[in-house]
Formats: structure tokens, sequence, C-alpha cells
């Protein structure tokens, strides 16, 4: 089930509920996970990922990432994006 | 002069500052740099990349994003190290 999921990292979560859920995800089959982070949440997307490799090792692998901005709530912002597959 | 230059974000210098810094680089021949942020600096890296993108548009472009974490005073800290290519 080649599925692809967008999570948007936020701050009302920690790092660690962010990577529990994104584990539970590639348990439960999908295979590929977009993420992505706003502003100040862009470097705990990184720590999300670094944590994710750190648990996963070869088994996840960043396949993409990019960055730009957006306009929300009147206001340009910028952004992280990044692909993450289940390697095996 | 297709030169590399590598710039650390840093917390002193301001998104602005960063900007001014590339720009004068790119006036001065450089065509190629590599931004790389620690920590809470990676969405300042990703601020200045926006900014850079907003005054030079087509000029810029991401060459690569690449996200890791390395060990530094005895703590492992995430970065973000982006690639950029002046366009003309």
């Amino acid at each position: 089930m080649a599925d692809k999921t967008q999570i948007v990292i936020t701050s009302s979560k920690t790092v660690d509920e962010h990577v529990l859920e994104i584990l539970s995800m590639f348990n439960q089959g999908v295979n590929e996970v977009e993420l992505k982070g706003y502003g100040r949440e862009i470097n705990k997307l990184v720590d999300v990922y670094n944590q994710l490799k750190d648990k996963l090792g070869e088994g996840v692998k960043l396949e993409n990432a990019q960055t730009g901005s957006e306009v929300r709530e009147k206001r340009r912002i910028s952004y992280l994006l990044i692909r993450l597959s289940k390697a095996y």
C-alpha cells in the first residue's frame, strides 16, 4: 500500500510524540510520509527526522527536502518539507 | 570563478545581515554557496533562503537540501545544509 501521508509538525506535540505517530504509521503499512514544518517548527521537523534515523537507521530514507515560503494569516512564513520513505 | 563557500548561520547575525553577506559574495563572483544551520538556527537558515529568493527570484537556485545530525560539544545536534547557486 504505497500511500503518501502529510504530517504538519505542530508546537502542541513533542518531538517524541511526532516520532511515535510516524513509527505507528509505518507499522500500519504507510510507505511514504511527508513532514512539513513552518517557521519555528522547522528545526523540530529536523529533530523528528534525526530521531527517526536513530531508531530506524537504514530503515528510513530521506527522499527529498524542499524549502520555500507560503502566505498564512496574511503573513509570509518559511517552511521545510521533507519526504521520507520506509526502506524495508 | 566557480568557487564554493560554506556559511554557518549564527545566532549573532540577523537574517538581513546573512542575506547581505551572501549577496555581496555573489557579486564578487562566487557562484555556489552552502548554508548550514544547527539546531535553533535551522529556521533562520530557511528565512535567509526565502529572503534571497524574494530579492533574486530566478537568479538563485536551490541545488540541494540535506538534513542530519552531528555531535558538537558532546551533544548530538540537528543541522540543515542547503546548496544555492547563482543562476545568471
